[in-house]
């Protein structure tokens, strides 16, 4: 996707983007005998390097034993681990920089290979960079990976985030910052405001799950202030380090990592406020969602018990036959995955019908007509049938119409906090999904 | 799709397109500073080109600054902007004219490009041309674009309009022609009409949600021939401009925009006229859509904010989460869009899975249950129950089966109107739509 | 997909197919101003030549005028027309055989293009050829088309039809050939039945649907007889024909559509034969469908009314918007079938935003909301209802089980004459199907 | 996919992957006039070679007649036939096994082709080879195969089985074998205990349909452990052949089959264990699925034979229209599939309308209204209608809440069982599934 045209002095890709410091290239290896030779093949075969684990990980020096690429250096602690295809990897290794100019980069690549740093025990390469936009302010920090899997051969696969580290240059976002300082503000009165019904209520508070609710909502947030507040500070410190050296690699990968985080918990933060307005919509009789779903509960948990025992079941059947040949099938989690697909209509016949001739066709219909027609039905017909009852039950009481009025007042008072804050974040996403280079 | 056979007297496309006068190339670009670089790179970057909008467009002269395409020439009132991919155009810029042979459009641009006419700046640039094919009496109007997204890079798109600028030619043009003229008079009795009764009934006729959209559809019948007008005439000064002087480029690609904004104001006017159709078939019990629909209106409205609270919440989830990795998630919009045809079964799961290995599954899997098995179903239950209220109420009251007979009286009386006109744009539609080079 | 390897002596293709005669290539024209050039364009266009119709053919000789490629040659009566992309194309034109041996056909190609065979007025040229596999006995009938559509360029298809002309080979074939004997004798039995109880109960005959039913599938299988002893003898003259001279080109394409034509008489007959199945399961009460339907079929019909004027009103708003740059929507038709997708789930959402940025997401949430979740789910409760109400209404009345008996009989009378005639066709039609070179 | 790098020496592939002993290349002839020549066409053909039978086979000796490529081997008994695209290959023919370097390989083939040894009455040719990765433990087998269809022409295919043939090497295979032998004690003791509970109840026993999942899990289980136990058996006796002698073809592919065999019976096994399940979760009223089945049953079984008259026509249908253009219809079953995946929303509308432009969309649409919107919805009308029935029943008996302590004792008792070996499998699959060479 992207030509890489380090130019002499430059170091631009695009010409846009600025490659921040160098590149790092990091292995990782296994130990030899990390697998058993069976008794029968000991003739035929010396070596055997098992898959990667942490464990089985060679952290001796090899080859030229002189440099950092042939000395085992330890991961950083905290530094986030790297999930590739067939393995979680560790984030220490054979590491070295590569040099600024393109001319030497490749005699030095070229020497590696002579000297064969690459080995039988190798698993992963690791090759990370960071450029940076100016022109939209955005830090594209790039891991292209390489995995030797246990069985032979190569799997490639990448890894972008694209972050905005550097916040507070423009004066929109000046005044992101001012909202997020009222948003701590809020935070800090809600804690009082809690703190002081939970003295007064004890334990009749943790009876509400809406309360629950407002308590996890507090959490949260907390987590992602404190977790801004790091980000910041990282950043800084690490512009400093690499603007007095050119030629080190800087860690933005390990930034990246924790903004993802903190956005995953602004994403989790946002998604249970939208959930706490259902308390406020409970005005009107037929939309007490909650009372239906309490009501049908025994029903629905009863059922549910049925259908996940079929569910499991189709999983585990289509896992142990199709596993081996058909990847929606090679794990559990996918089976069930698949098996969901599949009732939404996004399913592949033809590779379940390939990798068995017989069982896949049996398994289909079996599904077909024991899920997705006689329980997935049975599910609507439960509900369908709670409804008439709850809706019966409720026009026997006296209309609450008048609680609308309530439900603004109260809406009124609360939504406002996530709404200035669901603004700030949707303009802070927004300007970085906009801008992947 | 389509080479460009430019011959030296004939200037024809695939011999049977006639290429209309000469194409134009223009560019639009932004000044420098107009983004703000971060202090710590201010070492580094000297020049920061931000992204394209109105505001930052550069329009001072540059190189040679002694034609056309080194000075800024402004957009003509009215012409319409492009949304491109990454912004919306304004239709001003650097632009000239290709010369009518290819070998001096091969020269001029090989000019253009040793005197460094696309800049660091340059933000999109237009090409523009149109052709005719006199077999099917179509214009077909292209425009070309490249846009330079501020983040490097370069993406490319390509926009064309089918029209039949130049009707009335065959007599059954001719046919449709009478048959507008008649249209026409049908809007004038209609508007006579609705005035009396407007006039008699006063306030009285504004209560009927079916007034409301008869008025809807005069409005937008009346916009739609005073756009028609416009569009013949316009078509005709630019025709004789062409053929006064054959090097001059002809803005098609602003009477094509009209023209398409005609064709969606036709459309929506005739789908407003079926919908009336609506309002005669209420002979039958059963078939009181309406009473159905207003008699659970309530329920309904109350599921619906519940559902659109969960609904939303589920799109604001997958907006944070796999926005910036998942194009189907990449804005708000996109995200209920997406989550409308996950409930259809059009999905990609192993995208969302991809970006994110833990939240993306649990996404999935509370979504369906949530979302795609209960509130769906509820949606149903509450439609069952109403159904049956519905039913079970009008059973009670007397047969009015002898409607049916004022029905066509009716209908027959109103409907021809939108028939005819109804056929004659089927005819025109029908023409363009078979017929794209 | 087939590499023609046309060997001196033989003709053979991939080695086991026989090149039967030779293959003929045809060429049709458009008259010269069949269409009208606007005035202003007359200064830049001379000819015109309009879309294919078989009123703007061209008749008359051109080119050298001494050769059959050269002169129109009339089509046979009879002979099927051939629908393309872009129209419905006459059998005639100007054709002529191609030489036996490779070299000499390439020399004639270039002769013809040396001479302009192919001019501005040409829509249509076909390359017609047969070939004979006789490792499984079939014929393989080949079309090539490229079509010249008024817009300029090419449209390349083809056509290809697998069929079984020579039967009665093995003592398979025989001994199906002693089935169709059987059926036709079962026939005739049945014709005079029928003849018999329509004199006998005259009008009172034709009330019931059932024997409607009974007399179409009469009609349709005399219908099948016919044509396929027409079939059997029409490819007997063409072979002998064929033997005589193998440099003539037999026209197979002619008999092969009359194949397709029968066996598509055969499969509507096996369907309704299948449906008439249900008139003898009408022993249990629930299973009695068509009283359920005939008892809803008021409220069906209403709701139908409703359903079908919302979902034309989209189709046409979708057909009218989108139509010229959606292929899945550029016919009416198109626009049924494509919205009935949508329903089931199979829709590309990206091309319709792409069409019309507005518009295109408007279509699509209301369609959606208004006919996938209201329309459908309204459909599903009356047939709800009104199988709760025919249920309880035949809990009343007296157990019907004892028809069971009476149902076998009837059934094993009947249906003997179906399955074996089936059977007949499943074994041609598997031999067919699983053997296309 | 796997480049073959046979080195001069150690026969690895990609490094990891040990070439266990040589490859097989195998192939199967028909004999000539295996079908018989019309009579008109036999002036033209000579030979006829009809499709691959058992019957249809040649035996004799051909070409040099002096080594085994030349003379017919017949089938071990046991060893599976291979199901290609175009028949069922039985396992005999004309075989040889490739010398173990690369430039005799290529000589040896070289030389075949030079004396014909691929004839026209060839019908498949098979490649076996098998590869060992003790990184992994795992064998992979591999089987290559070209048909040669009678129409002419190629379909090449693949084979792959990647198995666990030697266990017990690690200590954690150990606790496996562990689990497995007390799995083995489980089920003797199981046996007796059932053993005694049919000498007791006798016929009573066989009237509860759990008793029989009981027996057919005892069953299944027996067959499972003895074929276990015959796998383990062969595969030590072919590794101690093949070590013996490294230039000889050990015959895994056999092994592999009977181990995908017991694969499948095992999951089979699963299944049913975790469907018996379901006989301990009848604690709850309404989670009585069977009650609620076995209710609606009468009905349900009415409904079914009404739609699969309907969905069996329409399978007939599509077959004889569809059959000899569209793959998804090719057969019988095949159009019984698509039609279920047409229901679920996995359809491809395109093919079919290209493959019958008028009757392709009458069978889309009718098929569509009749069995999607009109018999689908009935089975939930049924469905649903039950359900009010058999809850309104139960609320009038006592409630039986209690038992779900019994629940639990119940299941702990026999659900650790299948627990333990569920663990086992899945640890076995697991490791194959992850790790396909």
């Amino acid at each position: 996707n992207t030509t890489l045209t380090l130019q002499n002095n430059s170091s631009h890709i695009y010409y846009e983007n600025l490659l921040l410091g160098v590149a790092q290239i990091r292995q990782l290896k296994v130990r030899n005998n990390t697998c058993s030779i069976y008794p029968y093949f000991r003739a035929f075969l010396q070596d055997c390097y098992g898959e990667y684990r942490y464990g089985a990980e060679d952290r001796s020096d090899f080859g030229l034993r002189n440099k950092s690429e042939w000395k085992y250096t330890s991961a950083p602690s905290l530094s986030p681990w790297y999930w590739g295809s067939t393995g979680l990897y560790s984030s220490g290794g054979y590491m070295f920089n590569l040099p600024k100019s393109k001319q030497e980069s490749v005699e030095k690549l070229v020497f590696l290979r002579q000297n064969s740093w690459l080995t039988r025990g190798t698993r992963a390469v690791f090759i990370d960079f960071s450029t940076y936009n100016a022109n939209v302010n955005l830090f594209c920090i790039i891991r292209l990976v390489v995995e030797f899997p246990a069985t032979g051969g190569a799997l490639t696969s990448s890894h972008i985030y694209s972050a905005k580290l550097l916040r507070y240059i423009t004066y929109y976002d000046y005044f992101l910052a001012s909202c997020e300082v009222t948003f701590c503000l809020f935070i800090i009165t809600f804690i009082i405001h809690k703190a002081i019904k939970i003295v007064k209520l004890k334990k009749e508070y943790f009876r509400s799950a809406w309360n629950w609710l407002d308590l996890l909502l507090l959490v949260v947030s907390v987590l992602a202030i404190a977790l801004n507040i790091y980000c910041t500070a990282a950043v800084s410190l690490l512009m400093e380090e690499l603007l007095s050296n050119a030629h080190v690699y800087p860690d933005f990968y390990f930034l990246g990592s924790w903004q993802v985080l903190y956005n995953n918990i602004v994403a989790v933060n946002i998604f249970f406020a939208w959930i706490k307005i259902l308390e406020y919509v409970q005005f009107n009789k037929s939309t007490r969602l909650p009372s239906i779903l309490s009501r049908c509960a025994k029903d629905i948990i009863g059922f549910a018990i049925i259908f996940f025992i079929v569910f499991f079941a189709y999983a585990q059947l289509g896992y142990l036959i199709f596993g081996s040949q058909v990847e929606d099938f090679s794990t559990f989690q996918n089976c069930i995955f698949t098996q969901l697909r599949l009732v939404l209509g996004d399913f592949n016949f033809d590779t379940i019908e390939a990798a068995n001739r017989v069982l896949g066709p049996i398994y289909f219909i079996t599904f077909v007509f024991f899920v997705f027609f006689t329980l997935l039905n049975l599910f609507l017909a439960i509900i369908n049938d709670t409804y008439s009852e709850v809706k019966a039950d409720f026009e026997v009481l006296p209309s609450q119409e008048l609680r609308i009025r309530d439900f603004f007042r109260r809406v009124s008072k609360q939504l406002s906090t996530y709404l200035i804050y669901f603004k700030i974040r949707g303009g802070i996403l927004n300007y970085i999904t906009h801008k992947d280079p």
